[in-house]
């Protein structure tokens, strides 16, 4: 069971529930949190409780592609995770390969050490959902997305669904010094989630999500990619753990847990070019990719 | 089913649902309104969504009795229709018959009149619920309350629920003259609507609510009286119909359909008098009569 | 001094003061009441106040008609006064003198009560400033407007200003019958106030108020009358005592004192009518007349 | 003239004003950004404004150090910055030099580099202000205050006003590997602002703030530590056109400016320390050390 945002024909937002068959129910619920405090409050689990709400109902004539997604949460905060796979280490290693510096060495030790890496990625205005666009930063030449698994944490701590994220990021200004790290990863539109959350009791092995990445440029495949969290070097509620270690969290933050998707290092990412991140039983999430004119945006 | 609201251990507001059978199920919604649209929102009635809701939930372990009970709806306004039953008409000629002038006629004539009366009631802030104070006006010797059919209606003008309404009234000052009657009816917590909200779905045939009104005096019932929606004159949809007529109402406004219960023509309320009105398929209403001293409402 | 709402250069909406040059000064509060309260906060008067604002600041470049002006107050209630003159009570009689009844003498009664009439005239939703199309009622034939002056009150009657209100009336359906007075006076845009308030406090005599009323049809003058509150029946107070007489009101609430310009008989107001009413220390209140189409205003 | 939030005998909470005499006024505003944009609005200064108001008024009785001072500005986000002085970045290396991987030359280079450290320090919930408890982090053996200048900013960058910021840091969880460098600065109450705002247009030169820290372990004083604005090497608005760049920041962020006061090497914060940041011309702020409990915080 996935559960998605849409506008519905009178641009009302809504929170839907999306079967295995496809099948889509609107449910009576302002956001996805509100649907799993009200199970935990009714001692159910949220599949239960949408089991039973959509018992009563027609689904809709559509199908999801024919919808207006939104961002499935508003999550207040998003977090990321980096170097919790051995890819990632070795790409950030190469960032700064060419430097006199040898602050590559920091990844490979954050790989190898108790403590994983955590940074603070986005806030609610900075994330935006499937279709939207994802903007380039104006003083960057060398930017790609990162696909993730992405962890819809309580602000307990429990993971209550799986999405799908994409950590855009500036490769270029994170290698030049490990301190530019937030200016690498934090800007206008440069954070994306969904197009759905799974259900986390729907979800029998979390260590066996297949994400494949493709990016076409002029409709044309340009990048193609995969991997599975299989591979990853930590566990998910290792990382969480970290996450709410004498800091607050609040219901509905976004844990992104690291990539493993790495285009090639010649590679960057260009005005128009069309990403796609796909995780089969979560679904596909697409964006354009902008440039941000200041008339536009200001 | 009848939808509730009552503070909870927090003191929080809680929507509640009653079942036939008296159980009571906290409802995840602010408010009624926002029960309707979200039932609408997703294409069942609100009587089918609670019904999935409460299927997996457990019922409070209180009873009705056991609940300090809010006003089910904070009404953004309260409007009021008059001379709807054949007794409220008689009644109302009474108020004047001493009189030179023979302004009660006016009464006969908009009984049988195509367009029915219809008045300004109440605003949120002079509304209260279930055994909250009406209060008594200074300068009125003749008060009495008025049993009615409230109707909840959406903002389209569609009845959505039925509620149990007093309409406080001064028989004196409306019967002194008819330019008076904003004065014989709006003053602070003069209009009362509870305890509970039935909804319209589950209502078979509202033409057939039977109401009974009794006021007590230092514990001895003093007066009593029964009236049923069979001899109403109008229809519920002729006065909403009226009501809209050019005019914007508000999600959650209540109209108040007229009063066919009238005390004997010498009683007048009195401090510390007890009212109860009850509709045995929406249940009772009981509110203490005060005085309202300055120094405590100012 | 004058105080006026009006949108800025960026839509937003500003308090502003006019003097008695003309000059207009934006003022750093949200409202007129905040003004109010905040000169009481510090115990000096509104104009003492503002006196001490502009003396920092220079005006606005654009005169008084060059702005988009809005409501000057966004009056959470507006309540009105009737037959507070010896005009209007002959004009309501005059409305029910074709009937066989004789209501037409309670119009008399009031006049010569020590109890005035008052009656609730509009909400927020309801009330509209300067420019704004009032509205036609559609099953009226006989439509007026009813140029007034209005009393801005804080929440413990004080009355802390003076402006402009146009009190729309359906006589045909009043006449019909006193009960129907609410729906001869309450509809969608049927109250308007503005275009300014003038402080109290700047008012050397409230009873030697001049109004003018013109009504224009095709760019034509065809009706015109004068008032002046010297004629008034009532005093203000008098008037304000009576409405929070048991009666909780809020802070900028008005309340319409009553008319005495009453257009031909045989004259009904028609689309596309343009209404203009003048005080000659406060402005002119100026509205264009149209019917409601249902697709615009649903 | 300075800005500071306090409670007054309502518990409710007030914006005020700080003259240089030290007469405290209370402001018609809710909050600092509403002060400056209706100064804007009205086209004066903040100071222009606020002396305006408190012509007409009377001072409180009280005094500053009598007030229940609250943070001076809710800041939705709080950003900071590093390596700005000399001394940061040797203590910065210092951290790291016992290690065998040189990370340390990392803030070398940032300090010279044309990009500054930037870094997300803090949300309005893990913002704290005078006199409420920083909390130590459990798992750092090596806590440090780190005084700073704040500025606050405006959604477009401008710089409003300037404030005492705190940004508590974890020597050893930094010094461990720069990619830690979010939690060893983001945990709950770890960054403290206050305790007053001064007008940006009342500061003369802000390259000559003088910055006083005290830390006191039963009463008495075992850290002192001084720094000047004149020591920075970079300027406040280079510092913030970095902030700004294709990045969405809104009104009331502030940034802080890096610090130059550096405990000795040996010092750690413990339990019931009392800290005292002071800037003559902006005031003294002042907090408790605490462990934080869970079961108090939870």
């Amino acid at each position: 069971m996935r559960i998605i945002r849409y506008l519905n024909k009178n641009s009302s937002s809504v929170l839907g529930a999306v079967t295995d068959q496809g099948e889509i129910y609107p449910l009576p619920y302002s956001g996805f949190m509100e649907l799993v405090n009200q199970a935990d409050l009714v001692g159910v689990t949220a599949l239960k409780l949408i089991e039973s709400l959509i018992a009563v109902m027609e689904p809709l004539e559509e199908k999801i592609d024919e919808l207006e997604l939104l961002v499935p949460i508003v999550a207040p905060e998003v977090w990321a995770s980096g170097v919790t796979y051995e890819k990632s280490r070795d790409a950030r290693n190469y960032e700064t390969s060419s430097e006199i510096l040898d602050n590559g060495t920091c990844y490979d030790k954050v790989y190898d050490a108790e403590r994983p890496e955590l940074f603070f990625k986005s806030t609610a205005a900075r994330t935006i959902g499937p279709n939207a666009p994802v903007y380039l930063r104006s003083d960057s030449t060398w930017q790609i997305p990162e696909p993730e698994v992405g962890l819809v944490i309580s602000k307990t701590g429990r993971i209550v669904g799986y999405t799908i994220g994409n950590d855009m990021s500036c490769r270029d200004i994170e290698g030049d010094n490990p301190l530019y790290l937030p200016q690498a990863k934090i800007w206008r539109n440069s954070c994306v989630i969904g197009p759905a959350i799974r259900l986390a009791e729907t979800v029998e092995d979390p260590y066996n999500f297949q994400l494949i990445c493709r990016i076409f440029r002029a409709d044309q495949l340009v990048v193609e990619g995969t991997a599975n969290t299989s591979q990853l070097k930590r566990r998910f509620e290792e990382l969480v753990s970290f996450l709410i270690r004498d800091n607050e969290v609040f219901d509905g933050t976004v844990l992104l847990t690291g990539t493993s998707i790495v285009p090639p290092n010649e590679f960057t990412l260009k005005e128009n070019d069309q990403i796609e991140i796909e995780i089969s039983s979560i679904g596909k999430l697409s964006n354009p990719v902008k440039l941000q004119h200041s008339k536009e945006v200001m």
